[in-house]
């Protein structure tokens, strides 16, 4: 069973916008075995949303859009849709009621364009929209279904998750996917790939790997599709193999991210933890209260961007941040000790560094970073050389920092 | 001059990525004068690459791929290419040397993996990859061209911007487009679309507008393609009409986001900021220092998950915890202060509230957010409702603090 996902919109054709949605289905549609063939993102226009919402559903049987239902008069998908369905739009009571509960609670008014959102194609099935005045809508056309929803990501997520999902389940009747995913950390993809050759190219035909790699993680992929029982002990087998090949930089055998598995092992041994940061400004605190929970072991953080914070509130000694410099070893080391003082925690992550673009020295170039940690007292720290650019420096330290913290807490095993 | 971008990968496919190259590529292009007519994102298989290389090819006269040049086995469109074009793999000198330099820099060894990214199709122009082993590769057909790049987003970032757009601009004649692009805030879409509707009736026909809506900012587009010194004069009197329609709501008529306005603000006036923050984890500091140069301004934060550090570092009082409860208009304020105060900053931003999904309460359901902001000791606060989602929780409220203080020093001019 396979899908097309088709983004409506000329703000993702423009560079805007970044289309997060069509990640989301597809990992959805994969959760219930149904695989994605392609997407498209196309413009605003009638033509090109007729062609390609034709083409798609004379391909697969699933045929997901979104964008292009809003208020405003740049949205023209469900006048295109009518026709393609040969349908009129009708002003829908179910529709109108949805429309008037949401502006309410919000306390806004019903205006021209809101009420629009009430006029719904006649041929299609409505799916209720929690969070929004444009709902979800369903066609059929011989064997095959489309499904609109709206482009706003949240809206989206719970017409997917509420919706449209149980309407694809009692229309269809299934295939399964396994998908296994292991996260690997602290190698370069070439290098990997060297290693796993010889593993590779033994696998059954049927298990198809892939690479998916992010700055300082790579997630390796095991899928099957069309399976049955047998490939899930035979992925799991293969799994194991893998395992043997580079226990050392294995994160997690489940898929997890590094801010999972650090919950998670946390959580069992019930510790604390804190972070005292410069250069990622709090995206190490933010990344890891991400997670839902996190408040069981994360207390808190202290983002030192001044050197006036690091002395006075993480005591850190001026001696050192005058003869070492802010980026380096014996300041990281303070920071660490220093905020775990502070927020009374078992674990500390601290990090200075530069991220760019200006800052940088030929002794201290963009990129230098020092990360400490700090587990029940023992101050460990490392040196790290990342690139120029100030996003992905900021990215890779976090990762840097939260998988430095995971390995020592493995080895303390 | 149109393009159509293909993204090659089952990752993207799967929903395991987020395609984020795509929306860069097409801003870059549409910065050159070139807009994007279609996304494909596609499999890594050779049919389905072929197809639609062939397809693009034949509607627009610039076609840029990304992905599927990896070491790995499962990167196959470099083989596809050669068929298409009609050529072989041959070693290149000049790619062998780039490949051997970034490995020496990483001190990384030359493996058969990486050695196999030295081979490139006879028929194309190579374009240099600083930061991987992956070159970039111009092809050219009849009048059009295929410019194929690696899916690791720092280095098509590179590619794009030293070797891509030199490329295309030396290859081909360019029409100009305009973006004027105004950041608007604390309005609901439909709202402001009825607001706007006189005057978007009025607009030039030439004159495209479109609404870009993210959590709590909406972005107006006004688009010129093929444009000349006229439309720029047009579109700046049809902004300045927009102005005086909504001028509360303008938060910039440069397109800038909250942050960078922010930014610009505190220069100007010489102030210093730092925050608190409860709920959102370190975002709004994070999100703060994202900007280049933040460090002029952004001094520090305290991240308060525990009640025991509001207490104790940011000095709230024990008996309005207690009797208000972390979740309230006091404790906000005093956590506005006591930021202040610690970090000797002019000006502050302070969130607690329930980001979810545990944590509600029938009098304080997840989603209750206070927001308190300190401008030279002066403290403000507020109470928001938002939804039942973590991320967005979050994301709204890192832009609903930043917002609120910008509302507030603009009216202090």
């Amino acid at each position: 069973m396979e899908a097309i996902i088709i983004t409506i919109g000329d703000e993702l054709l423009i560079g805007h916008t970044v289309d997060t949605n069509a990640a989301f289905i597809a990992s959805a549609l994969n959760s219930i075995g149904i695989s994605v063939k392609r997407k498209y993102i196309i413009s605003d226009k009638k033509d090109e949303i007729s062609t390609h919402v034709k083409q798609a559903l004379s391909e697969v049987s699933i045929v997901l859009t979104t964008g292009g239902l809003g208020p405003t008069n740049d949205d023209i998908t469900k006048k295109v849709l009518c026709e393609l369905f040969n349908t009129e739009l009708v002003l829908s009571e179910e529709a109108l009621m949805q429309v008037k509960q949401f502006l309410e609670i919000r306390n806004l008014p019903l205006n021209k364009n809101n009420l629009g959102q009430a006029y719904i194609p006649q041929a299609c099935t409505l799916l209720t929209n929690k969070y929004g005045t444009a709902p979800g809508m369903l066609f059929k056309k011989s064997e095959s279904i489309l499904i609109s929803m709206p482009g706003v990501p949240h809206e989206m997520i719970s017409l997917m998750t509420d919706e449209v999902l149980p309407a694809i389940k009692s229309l269809f009747s299934l295939d399964r996917i396994i998908h296994k995913v292991i996260t690997v950390g602290g190698i370069a993809e070439a290098v990997l790939a060297e290693k796993l050759s010889d593993w590779e190219n033994k696998l059954p035909e049927y298990i198809h790997l892939a690479y998916l790699p992010s700055p300082g993680v790579i997630k390796l992929r095991l899928s099957v599709y069309n399976s049955n029982d047998n490939h899930i002990h035979e992925v799991e087998h293969q799994a194991n193999k893998l395992y043997k090949i580079i226990p050392d930089n294995i994160i997690s055998m489940e898929g997890l991210s590094l801010t999972e598995v650090l919950g998670k092992i946390l959580n069992q041994k019930t510790l604390t933890i804190g972070t005292a940061e410069s250069c990622t400004g709090g995206a190490i605190a933010s990344e890891i209260t991400s997670i839902a929970g996190s408040s069981d072991y994360f207390k808190g953080s202290v983002v030192a961007y001044h050197n006036s914070i690091k002395e006075n509130i993480l005591n850190v000694s001026k001696s050192d941040l005058e003869t070492y410099g802010a980026v380096s070893k014996q300041v990281a080391e303070s920071m660490a000790k220093g905020i775990a003082e502070l927020l009374k925690t078992d674990i500390s992550i601290a990090v200075t560094g530069i991220a760019g673009p200006g800052g940088g020295t030929s002794e201290k170039p963009v990129g230098t970073v020092w990360i400490a940690i700090s587990i029940k007292g023992k101050v460990l720290s490392q040196k790290y050389k990342f690139g120029n650019r100030r996003d992905t420096n900021i990215r890779r330290t976090v990762n840097a920092g939260i998988l430095f913290l995971i390995n020592e807490m493995k080895r303390m095993k």
